[in-house]
C-alpha cells in the first residue's frame, strides 16, 4: 500500500449492486486516480469480483462480518452491529489507516456510524449532508446543503451549514469567493418561514461568508449561486425531485422524439448528441454526497450506484482529502472563537 | 351578458403583460369557452386593448381606480387601495356579480384580498394554493398544496388541504378516488419533520380521504399520487425548481442538439416533436393556480402569463364553477361536524 498516496476506505457491502459494481468502481479509481483502496466487507465475497490477474498492490481487503440492510433502523443497528462494513470503514479512518470513507449504503446508517465512530468537528452543532447539482451554467455546479441529515433545523445550524459549504466551495471546488444563498420563499429579506426570516439576517452579519440573499426554486439551477443552505426537509425533497425530474424527462424525450418517419431518422442522426444531454443531467456523474461537519471525510453515494459513479465518488473524497477540506473548516472555527 | 353563463371577473390590471395579454385571452376565452367576462382595471387603458370590432356581448367593463405593485407588502396594500383591480373584482364575487376571479398579479396581494373581502369557506382554517402539475403519466396531473399561502404549517392545516384537495381532484379533475399523498423524507410511517410525522397519523385515520402514504421528492412526478400535501414553503419551493427546470431542460435541448451537421439535419427533422415535447413540459398549459379555502373561486396566474394562461386560467375557472367545486369542500366539512 503506497503511504504517500491517498487512501480511501469502500463499504463493499452497501448499495444494490454491492459488491461486484463496488469492488469494480474501486479499482478503476485505484488504477486511474492513484488511489490505496481499502475494501471492507466479507472477504469472500470481494474476492470473488477481483479479476483473475488484479494487482493487489494499492488493494487491500479488510473483514466486516456483517452490513446493515436498507430498511433498518440507523442508529440502533449501527450500535448493534459494531463489525458492520460501515463501521468499519469508519474505525479506519479514526485508526488513521485510510484518511476518508465511501459508502453507497444505507445514508442514515453512513451518517450515525460516522457520528458515533468519528465524532463532530468541533464548533459544529450538526453535520450536514451536501450534494452537488449542475446547473444551466457548463461547469459551474452548485453544493446545497442540508440533503437530508436534519429535517428540524435551528437558525444556528443552517448558519454553520452555509459557513462548511463555503469552505468546501473555495478548497475543494476551487470557487475563490464562493457566493451564498439562502433557499427560500422570496427574494425580498422579510420572505420566509420563522427560521428563514432569522437565518437571513445571521448570514449577512456573518463576515466569514459571502452571502448574496434568498435563493427561489427557480435560481437553484440558475448557475448564480455557487452554495445554498436548507433545512434537511426541503433539501432531501429537492434532492429526489431533482434526480426523478432528469429520467421523467429523458422518458419523454424517448417517447416524444422518434414518432413518425421523420422522427425516426432525426432521432438516429441525434444519437451522439442525446448522449451528451444524457450525460449532463446524469446524477452518476456527481458521484455522491459528502457529509460536513464530522471528524473526517465521509461521501455517500446513491444507493443505486453502479462503477461510475463510485469511481466518482472515490474522485471526490480524494479531492476532499487533497485540499484539507476537514482542516480548512476547523480553521474556519478557530478564528471565530 | 348571459345570465346563464359563468361570469368571470378578470382582473386586467395584473401580471407584467397587463393589460394587453389579459385582455386578449379574456376575449378568447369568451369566444371559445361561452363565458362572460367582466374585466376589471382602468377603463381607458382597457378600451385600447379592445379590437375595433369587438362584440360587447358577455364583455363588461368594471372601473378600478388603482392596482397592487409587485413590489407592495399584500396585506397593507390590500388594505390601503379598497379600489384596487383585484379588490374590486373579489367583490363583483362577494356582490354575486361574478362566480370567480382570475388574476395573473401579485398573488399574496389576491391571497390577502380573498381572505378579507371574501372570508373563509366553514370548517378552514387556512386557505391554500393549489397547483397541478404533469406528471410521467400523459392526462394525469397531480395536484399539489400548499405552494405558497402558508409557510409554517400546523397539522390540521396540511390536514385541510388534504380534504379540499381531494374534493377539487374529485369534483374538477374527475378522478373517482383520488389517492392522496403526504410529501415528506422516506416511505415509512415514522419518517420526517415533527409536524409531517404527526400529519401522517392524521390522514391514516382521516375516513373522508384515500391517503396512500408519503410521497418522496421522486413521487412527485410518477403519477401515483393525485393529491400530495405539504407546508407552503416546500411546496413553493418545488413549484419554482419545476418551473425552471423545464426552461433549463430546453435550453440544453437548444444547445446540444444542433451541434455538428448531423445535429443541424436531425433537430430539422424533428421540429413538430420538440414543439409537442415544449407543450408537454410548459406551465403555461397548466393555467394557473388555484385558492382553495376562500369563499369564492379564484384561479392565480403566473405574473408572466400570456393571453394562453389566461384562457386556460379562465378554463380552470369555469370547471371550478360548473363542478361545483366550493359546495362540495363545504359539504365535506358538514359532514363532520
Amino acid at each position: 500500500m503506497g503511504s504517500t498516496g491517498v487512501r480511501i476506505a469502500i463499504d463493499a457491502m452497501g448499495g444494490d449492486h454491492a459488491p461486484g459494481e463496488i469492488v469494480a468502481g474501486a479499482l478503476r479509481a485505484r488504477e486511474e486516480l492513484g488511489v490505496s483502496v481499502l475494501l471492507v466487507g466479507d472477504p469472500q465475497e470481494i474476492e470473488r469480483r477481483l479479476p483473475p490477474k488484479t494487482n493487489l498492490e494499492q488493494v487491500e481487503i479488510v473483514t466486516a462480518s456483517s452490513a446493515i440492510a436498507m430498511d433498518e433502523e440507523p442508529l440502533s443497528a449501527i450500535r448493534r452491529k459494531p463489525k458492520a462494513s460501515i463501521n468499519v470503514a469508519m474505525d479506519l479512518v479514526k485508526q488513521n489507516r485510510a484518511d476518508a470513507v465511501v459508502s453507497a449504503g444505507h445514508s442514515g446508517a453512513a451518517m450515525a456510524a460516522a457520528l458515533l465512530r468519528l465524532g463532530r468537528l468541533p464548533g459544529i452543532d450538526r453535520p450536514a449532508i451536501g450534494a452537488v447539482f449542475p446547473t444551466i451554467k457548463a461547469g459551474k455546479p452548485v453544493l446545497i446543503l442540508d440533503v437530508g441529515a436534519n429535517v428540524d433545523c435551528r437558525p444556528k445550524f443552517l448558519e454553520q451549514f452555509a459557513v462548511m459549504g463555503s469552505a468546501y466551495s473555495k478548497y475543494v471546488l476551487g470557487i475563490s469567493e464562493p457566493k451564498v444563498g439562502l433557499l427560500n420563499i422570496g427574494e425580498e429579506d422579510c420572505k420566509g418561514n420563522d427560521v428563514t426570516v432569522r437565518v437571513h439576517q445571521m448570514l449577512r452579519e456573518n463576515t466569514q461568508i459571502s452571502f448574496i440573499g434568498n435563493a427561489e426554486g427557480r435560481d437553484v439551477l440558475s448557475g448564480e449561486f455557487d452554495v445554498i443552505v436548507c433545512d434537511g426537509f426541503v433539501g432531501n425533497v429537492l434532492l429526489k425531485f431533482a434526480e426523478a425530474v432528469g429520467s421523467v424527462i429523458l422518458q419523454i424525450l424517448k417517447e416524444e422524439l422518434p414518432q413518425g418517419l421523420h422522427g425516426q431518422i432525426g432521432t438516429a442522426l441525434l444519437k451522439p448528441n442525446l448522449k451528451r444531454i444524457k450525460q449532463r443531467m446524469d446524477h452518476a456523474e456527481h458521484g455522491g454526497a459528502l457529509l460536513l461537519g464530522v471528524a473526517g471525510i465521509c461521501i455517500i453515494s446513491h444507493g443505486s450506484s453502479q462503477a461510475p459513479s463510485i469511481f466518482n465518488a472515490i474522485r471526490m473524497a480524494k479531492e476532499a482529502v487533497d485540499n484539507q477540506v476537514q482542516e480548512q473548516i476547523q480553521r474556519q472555527y478557530q478564528s471565530q472563537l
